[in-house]
């Protein structure tokens, strides 16, 4: 099942080059991520961390820039997840407007204890709900 | 020849988890890199795409977060060639303190024309300074 | 006539104490203001820059921060005319979460030729709009 | 007494009009205003927040932009206290470059308790430690 977010390129998230900047795209691909994971997960980011203690942090990010983005384009962020590990998830994440992708990328994310900062394994009903997302189509 | 740049992780770095935001991570690897690329070319930014309409977009970044940087660390950022192609530009970032690194990122840049936005061979004089400055030590 | 945005208070808006940074708080405010420009001149900030050569600087911003904005809320952004100017414009601008306002900001922007960085008398299409629009009610 | 640090206006605080990012340039003020806070109280955010339970939440700012600061430029930060009352802070900070001011901004931080979010007396240490830094120049 594929999960989408619209998200445009603002000013602020543009360079004096005129282009959206590489930092503030990768921003934005975490908003998107912020927005799959409430979705995916029914629990929203403020619950994961206050209440729950448990962040998600990126451990690893692989990034294809293929085009570049310009002042004005709406992004449409696909979130996809490649595989669900025991206590770390894989996505695939592809920005595009209309036929174009401008972006692609790869990252591992780790459940991780805040008090502690090891991981942890996923809970049961979170690996379910994670499982039941995982046979989306192949990215490309 | 070794390059290196310090930059404290700041409060406006760090996320509600008290760590450092893997995208505000990646803007002081960016900074490193422009100070790098200031020193190395020995031309600024602003030069750059101000009267010469050159950029260095970011075309692919990989990056492995090794430990979660926290408010308050000062990073020595490592900036390596890989390796000069025509037009492009292989780099190896380390982030560390002390012994510890932090984070390892390869990216490639590619020399741009601003007003047509394509790629652009290196002129003579840029080559040879990469040239010069290529034979570091390999990163791990 | 009121204008409204929705923005999101994201993870990556917040701090290490759980709340949202005020500098990012004021990149949202400016988000607010583009949707409003481009809503209200019937321009896009890609067309005003770009083909207009023409920018928005703020030149003054006074900002009351009344209670923090925590990670989740969603802040609806209204921005209001406070008066037109020969080459300026004053906006009032207040986030409010249900009855609760978080923030009122006062902003002065003045209209302004990129090339030579000097004010500019709003063009009278522009002008037009822009009286039409500032029949608000009057802020708190 | 004066406290001064240097920031450079980099590529990422820089916005499409090739002029610094308002926003960008209040995060910069921030920095200053940390690194003040350190030397000052002589005490870190990471220790402030962490062990201590302490922040200073911005509850109004205002700024006056009297020239855009461009790309490469680097800036002079100078923070003063106006003013030390019970639980606040009234500080003025001007960014100069040479003799040319580029911003002055006066803000109002109150020193919260991060558990009750409420606001709380200067300990008697941090008090002496401001109060004596309080009869610096008069800012313009």
């Amino acid at each position: 099942m594929s999960f989408t977010v619209s998200l445009p390129v603002r000013f602020a998230d543009c360079d004096p080059a005129g282009i959206a900047y590489f930092p503030r795209l990768l921003a934005l691909l975490d908003a998107a991520i912020e927005d799959w994971t409430a979705a995916t997960l029914a629990v929203d980011r403020s619950v994961m961390h206050g209440a729950r203690r448990l962040g998600l942090p990126t451990v690893r990010l692989e990034t294809d820039f293929h085009v570049p983005a310009r002042l004005g384009t709406t992004l449409e962020w696909e979130v996809c997840i490649d595989r669900v590990g025991q206590t770390s998830l894989a996505l695939v994440v592809v920005a595009r407007h209309g036929n174009l992708a401008f972006l692609t990328a790869r990252l591992v994310q780790v459940l991780t204890c805040l008090d502690t900062m090891r991981p942890k394994p996923w809970p049961a009903d979170w690996r379910d709900r994670l499982t039941q997302e995982s046979d989306c189509a192949a990215p490309p």
